[in-house]
């Protein structure tokens, strides 16, 4: 996936619909040169708005669809804005549901243009099934009490730092806000189950000994629904190191409201131990607290009460930064 | 799917690649009136050998293409005798790799005779997301140490036995060859990661309060490449009983010479602490041991050694039958 982007709102009716274009632009605002919008769009992601024809000449070079529509699928009148960019010369990727090539208008522009599609939920590699066999290279993977808890959040974070402190590190993207980031990866959570460790393998693969991968979470082992994507993630990531993410104001499983979360030593337990299946040297270096919902005290008492429990660095990446994390990762 | 069954061997050159053939000859030789073969044919299931015409006349209503073409593709002279049943009324029901309906002249057949194709290893449902919403009904699941240690051969010989004593019982597939025999199923390991547990909990709902669902095992929670696939399975299945399979001559985790087998103690504590978190009742009550491979007496004295190490009933489904199994479930 080419960058720069050209960020693509549409119309859509609020800023949470737009969740991934924030993401983007958060960590890769020297990747995006404006934002697109259609008549009646209540989104904003703080971009210079422009023509297709003007992120053209900012020197855009994919055109990134990375809202969710109401309903989701894709009204005709943003299909006629794909094409014509597909015209322009623009590459196109979106993190719909919906397959861009199955509008078959989109497909035939692609086609006539010599431009490619990139729909970043839907893996288009072939996969082989993992081996587990140790690799070169280090690996940093987040795990989680729970979905949306900063398993994303946390290595981009320290992807920052540690290239600031000239260290040879990659972020490496499990699912679609990521990829957008990284500008490549695999949505995980879309891999049929029998290749899901494989493809891990594939996008962290072998490298200098002293290269980090920081690995995007997914899911978590407590999970009904996703603990699988989690254990095909933690046994193809290999890490050598782990974080433990955390959103303490949580009172259930995202989605189930008859779900508890599980505490924080369990979750390490089963994570640590899982994950020495494939790397038997594995261990937890820190762990990521979001506490953005906690007035400024509270927080900062929580922090110190988990740093005493689990004996590991407790941050929140946000209020307090990862510098700690990485000083324990080194 | 529609039986009874009129099984198809093509010409395969071996009896290994006929092994699906055979599971479902071994537990529903009620429903296969006999064995299609072309010339060539170096496999033989022990059914009368007939042509597509016998077969219709004995009943037949499902073509089944239970091997594996050396290659996994399709030759064309298959492919004309796959027509050839369509045009007389057969549905064909396939597990191979390769799709039917990706034949043209197979998917033109199928749609002009109004036939039904099954490609048991590509589910055709659309799931949900797993909710881990407790429901009624009773659920055994095979967990393993590894992979082919007998996890569909468990439950199927636990149905015989319970269906004998006149409880209530289904057999539950989860792969392949158990799709065959069930009738119906998914195959859990082709269904998309993020989907697994969800259609787990779809093939074996809520049912009578005195009803056991036997669900088919897959994978192992040890093996680094399906630990993920198993892990779904588990959370999906709901179980109240877990049997624990094992093949004592294994040297290291199918297709994997570097990955060493779990012992049983490990493995039954990581399956059960998995188990717990969608049933908090869920326990062992039996081990199941693949001893084909050893001599009668080495068999005998490893089946106490592991009876006394675990303390559950220890069979092996072949040699000592299942009963014991049985027994203690009720």
């Amino acid at each position: 996936m080419e960058h720069p982007y050209l960020m693509f709102l549409g119309d859509v009716q609020d800023q949470l619909a737009a969740k991934t274009c924030d993401g983007i632009v958060q960590w890769r605002s020297e990747w995006c040169v404006g934002q697109f919008r259609l008549p009646g769009c209540r989104a904003d992601v703080r971009l210079t708005d422009m023509t297709l024809a003007e992120g053209l000449e900012h020197g855009a070079k994919t055109l990134v669809i990375g809202v969710v529509n109401s309903g989701g699928t894709m009204p005709e009148y943003w299909t006629a804005t794909i094409v014509e960019a597909l015209r322009l010369g623009y590459d196109v990727a979106s993190g719909l549901h919906a397959r861009l090539g199955d509008f078959p208008e989109v497909a035939a522009a692609a086609e006539k243009y010599g431009r490619q599609l990139f729909d970043v939920r839907h893996p288009s590699d072939h996969f082989k099934t993992g081996t587990g066999v140790k690799r070169a290279g280090k690996r940093c993977l987040a795990v989680g009490t729970d979905c949306s808890v900063g398993k994303m959040y946390t290595p981009l974070a320290m992807e920052k730092e540690m290239k600031a402190r000239g260290m040879n590190v990659t972020f490496r993207a499990t699912g679609q806000t990521g990829i957008f980031i990284a500008g490549n990866g695999v949505s995980v959570d879309a891999v049929v189950s029998d290749f899901v460790s494989g493809a891990v393998e594939q996008i962290c693969p072998a490298n200098d000994s002293d290269h980090w991968d920081l690995v995007e979470g997914q899911g978590s082992l407590f999970h009904p629904a996703y603990a699988g994507v989690t254990l095909g993630l933690i046994h193809g990531a290999q890490p050598d190191a782990l974080i433990l993410c955390h959103e303490p104001t949580r009172t259930h499983m995202r989605g189930l409201p008859n779900q508890p979360l599980p505490d924080l030593k369990s979750c390490m337990e089963l994570n640590l131990a899982t994950a020495q299946l494939t790397n038997p040297a594995a261990k937890f270096i820190g762990v990521a607290i979001n506490t953005s919902l906690m007035e400024s005290a509270a927080a900062e008492s929580y922090l110190a009460d988990v740093e005493q429990l689990l004996g590991l660095p407790t941050v929140d990446p946000v209020r307090t930064g990862v510098s700690r994390l990485i000083d324990n990762l080194v």
